[in-house]
């Protein structure tokens, strides 16, 4: 069982045969996974769609009545102004996907914005990026889930005042189901992506055709128009402002970017096709959305989402259709939520290996996915739903300046790298952390593209930030230079250590140290006393004991029953005029640390009590744990615990 | 400085220097006191009885009010009843107050229910008593603290939705003065209680001139009178049940029996003269209130006590004296709670020292009072009031039950004494815990006055058991109980301890042990690794290094630093196919205690990383403290840190 593999350092390999055992969890989460069935399974274009779409395309759930919304201050009359708005973001969209082809080509083992902006613009940019889009992961799934609660409840109003609990219990919901490790492959996630795609397409078709054939009527029974005492003109900051929102459409379209790796061969052309589908799809439910919300006279109201409004009016009320329509987009709200739970934490882990982040975000829980990065990001998100009464329109100013920061970079990052491409001579490699570069020919065009998608998604950016930052932006233009400032003191720390604690250029230890010095507090003698004094001999003829004298009486017994059993071992007793135990006992091993020789090693021996049952802690004093916390930090003592159980308890059992 | 004492064994003994630094606490509480500071001082009878006897007296604020309370329900009429009750009620206090007589004198050293169940009944009625002590202790804070609020409301009644916080505000200001360590002698704690007595007997006094004179009125503009809806018929269980709310006055009567050591000598003397004396003046007042209260129709009501309405009649509407009787009323009801302060924190470190309660009761403060025992009664009491909403009414059928239960025990325990001292020989003595039996003429006299004592406090007991069951009384049945089995269940873990560790009968560990094995879990090879390796091998020379391997290229690492850093030394590699890595560690280590020799010692050597600064943990994963954890259970053995500091940022600091 045990083989040695070397001869001259015996080094012995030995498989456990330790198993989890069955617990609560398995049952949430299923049983634990071996590291060696890491899955391998890659997915074609379809599939490949569904996957990474649900987030990019769920926005059309809200994007227009995030436009409305604005627009709603200025009275309906400005409802005209959404179709002309969509149009642009349409455009905004195709130039992001432009853009992004490329990076999809020039990565093809993932480029998302931490990795480009890493590999071409520095360890700040990507730091930027990186928080940017772990704040925008954390805003999906808030506002994701917080939208389709929304759509929920448009269709069955009583649930109204359920809206946060309903929303926590699904963001704890999707954190089990990705806890569990959802295969990105099955075709049971692509289900819902396909049956939103499907039912919008006959809600939108049936809508377009009834609109040209004039039977599509208005909304019947509106709900409560939510606008401002006192209309507002059209200015051309209000427009700006209703863009910005209706921007939050483009939010998901990178996640492909990121997923590269999941693509069958050829990888980057699978991906790049996929990309180019989601774009189109999206961009059509959006325009047609938008058309139709004018159509039927939709209006902005917190009771009822502009999906439900169309979607009743199209199939004239709330029937089966209707019922399905307002499923369908539950579900891939909440899908959308998904595509978070699967970006966080691969980020963090990415950025903690980097070193950015705590070491534990890159531990791969008992079903070999990122468990630490999923419960922290369910657990903000929460936080945030309760904080926000899970209401869309005040998450909305949050969302989307992290994206199209990163969006930013990414494609800064990327056209620096046709730069340095273009620098290079034929035949060339450069290999990068996250590419190989190469001489290509075109560069100039292709850093032109990039350069133009980063003008426009910059722009956009700050478009948002000016319009919305009395709204709530001014809260993110705070956060993310904080985390960045959080991921660096990170970085910092971990590098300080690893500094110094390397092996590089390390000459080996000072000569080896002879004198061992051993000091054991006692509070009583008892055979437990006895037991670490023993101990406590085993390591070195040096041994004080050391008695803190609080009652007399005590005393007078500890120093007796010394004589008895101590073995002719020093006792020096402490008085403690002030009843403290600790402090006059760290006092005194502070003045033999203080006084030690070069070479000399200073232990302390501190008999433990362990009870049988965790209640009887209640009814120590624990001294032994206080010590421990306060001379573990002084540098030069190990401490060592001599446990002594109440056996008789333990035969009992 | 250090002095050796003896010449076998070497014991030196140290004055610490240590001087406890400034903080929070001392301003609070004051500085710390050595142990030597405690006072000696002794308190005369006129001291005295305002030191013990404000719980006793100030029970006349509230006694009255709470059988107007249970008669309410069948009209006013049931008033006329009053004064035949109170009269009984006075009775039993003259009963008490007898049978009290001979406790004083018989424990001269301090002879509450505890002590005189523990010497002569045994340690089940000890316990009992002790518990019911406990409860009424506070209880009584609680109750105090709930009915000097009443008189502020009464007083200014815009306070009313404050009273729990009013309450629980006092609670902690009265646990801080107490913290601090109220002297007793002080004549500054004796003047309320002067001056509650000198109010009430003006107060009183001019309402029964008046009386007689015919010239007191009825209260004017009287409160809100709280009757049920339907009256009920006056029966002899409502007079039992009025009757049993009354006898609250009796609360408080026992404290002078507790603190006859706080007395001058000849102490028993002053201390049964302190009583008689108290016994008095609550008797007459309690007479003269309960007289009155018929006098002016003072009626029952939560928004203006009792007290409130008699001045306000007797002195013609809230004027200076009005407010003078209210301030004294409220000072005394909240030195009353004091009471409560200085009785369980002592009766909880006898009922500790006795091994029935935690140790951490026996310990004294920084200021020499029983700290954990002022807390812990703070908390609960606060805890309560929260609970009851500071309203008296409710937290009464929960109170005097454990009083009378004490009155009983010590009772039925002093008749006991009286019938062992009547078997002893003249001349004969026996020394108890508690004090010493000399044979003595009469003691069957004194036999049958604490056995009839005894039967009338028991006989309470019971009707107020009875007539309070459905209202609360029922709470206290099941709380005694289940802290007496609380007790016995603390009594025989320190039992089992003590007889486990004891070092009487026993012969010494079994002969020197022999072989050392060293194990040491390492996760990295570094400096903090190698220091501990080297702190490993001065141990013993039979080492093994254990890495639990779960990333692959990691232990590639390990593996390949250890061949140049091991010094030798064999690595035992364990795969952790699940990514665990306690549970492989713990299976490799139990496996090496059960194959362990006879007379061989284990040591786990674990590294353990200490950072610099308090958040640094967040960025670690503590393995070291999860197995420090789960090893120390083990037995067998020992558990060693070798902390690694970063000094680096110590040097800087």
């Amino acid at each position: 069982m045990l083989t040695p593999e070397n001869n001259q350092t015996e080094i012995m390999r030995r498989q456990s045969d330790y198993k989890p055992p069955r617990s609560l969890s398995h049952w949430l989460i299923g049983r634990p996974l071996q590291t060696a069935d890491a899955p391998e399974q890659t997915i074609g274009k379809v599939i490949g769609l569904a996957v990474f779409a649900s987030d990019a395309l769920s926005s059309t759930a809200y994007a227009t009545q995030e436009i409305l919304g604005v627009l709603s201050v200025a009275g309906t009359a400005a409802y005209d102004y959404v179709f002309p708005i969509s149009i642009a973001i349409v455009a905004l969209l195709a130039i992001v996907t432009i853009s992004y082809q490329q990076t999809i080509h020039a990565y093809p083992g993932g480029g998302g914005a931490y990795i480009v902006s890493r590999d071409n613009l520095g360890e700040m940019p990507a730091q930027i990026a990186g928080s940017a889009l772990l704040t925008d992961y954390i805003l999906t799934v808030a506002v994701s889930i917080s939208a389709g609660v929304a759509q929920i409840v448009s269709a069955y109003p009583s649930l109204d005042p359920y809206r946060v609990q309903i929303a926590v219990v699904a963001v704890i919901l999707i954190m089990l189901l990705n806890l569990r490790g959802v295969k990105e492959s099955g075709t049971t996630i692509a289900l819902p992506t396909f049956f939103f795609v499907a039912m919008m397409f006959v809600t939108v078709g049936i809508g377009i055709f009834r609109s040209l054939t004039g039977t599509l009527g208005v909304v019947v029974d509106p709900p409560e128009l939510h606008v401002a005492e006192t209309l507002v003109a059209i200015t051309p900051f209000l427009i700006l402002h209703a863009f910005a929102n209706g921007t939050t459409a483009l939010t998901g379209v990178e996640a492909i970017s990121n997923g590269i790796t999941a693509f069958k061969e050829p990888r980057s052309r699978n991906a790049a096709i996929t990309l180019i589908w989601m774009s189109i799809i999206l961009g059509s439910l959006f325009l047609a959305i938008s058309h139709l919300t004018g159509q039927v006279q939709a209006v902005y109201s917190h009771d009822e989402t502009v999906v439900s409004q169309l979607a009743r009016t199209v199939f004239n009320g709330r029937g089966l259709l209707y019922l399905g329509t307002i499923a369908a987009t539950t579900v891939i709200l909440i899908m959308a939520a998904n595509t978070a739970y699967a970006g966080f934490p691969r980020l963090g882990a990415l950025a903690a290996e980097d070193r950015f982040l705590p070491r534990q975000l890159t531990f791969r829980g008992s079903r070999l996915v990122y468990s630490n990065g999923i419960v922290t990001l369910a657990v903000i998100a929460s936080l945030l739903i309760i904080v926000f009464r899970a209401r869309v329109d005040l998450l909305i100013p949050l969302y989307a300046i992290g994206v199209f920061l990163s969006f930013t970079l990414s494609q800064i990052g990327m056209a620096r790298r046709w730069w340095k491409i273009g620098q290079l001579e034929e035949g060339q490699e450069v290999v990068e952390a996250g590419s190989v570069l190469r001489y290509e020919e075109g560069w100039r065009t292709k850093m032109l593209i990039n350069s133009f998608g980063a003008l426009c998604t910059a722009v956009v950016m700050l478009i948002f930030a000016i319009t919305k930052f009395r709204e709530g932006a001014w809260v993110v233009l705070i956060i993310i230079p904080a985390l960045v400032k959080l991921f660096f003191t990170v970085h910092s720390h971990y590098k300080d250590l690893a500094a110094h604690l390397t092996l590089d250029r390390f000459s080996g230890l000072p000569s080896r140290q002879t004198r061992h010095r051993v000091i054991m507090p006692v509070s009583g003698i008892h055979q437990g006393t006895l037991e670490a004094l023993r101990y406590a001999k085993l390591l070195s003829d040096d041994v004080t004991a050391v008695h803190v004298s609080i009652e007399p009486e005590e005393t007078e017994k500890v120093q007796k029953k010394w004589k008895t059993w101590g073995e002719g071992t020093r006792l020096v007793i402490l008085d403690s005029p002030f009843r403290l135990f600790i402090e006059p006992l760290l006092e005194y091993i502070e003045e033999i640390i203080d006084n030690r020789q070069p070479n000399e090693t200073i232990t302390i021996v501190v008999p433990q009590f362990i009870p049988s049952k965790r209640w009887h802690h209640a009814l120590h004093m624990r001294t032994a744990d206080f010590l421990r916390q306060e001379l573990l930090s002084k540098p030069g003592v190990v401490i060592t615990d001599v446990p002594y159980q109440v056996r008789r308890h333990q035969e009992k059992e």
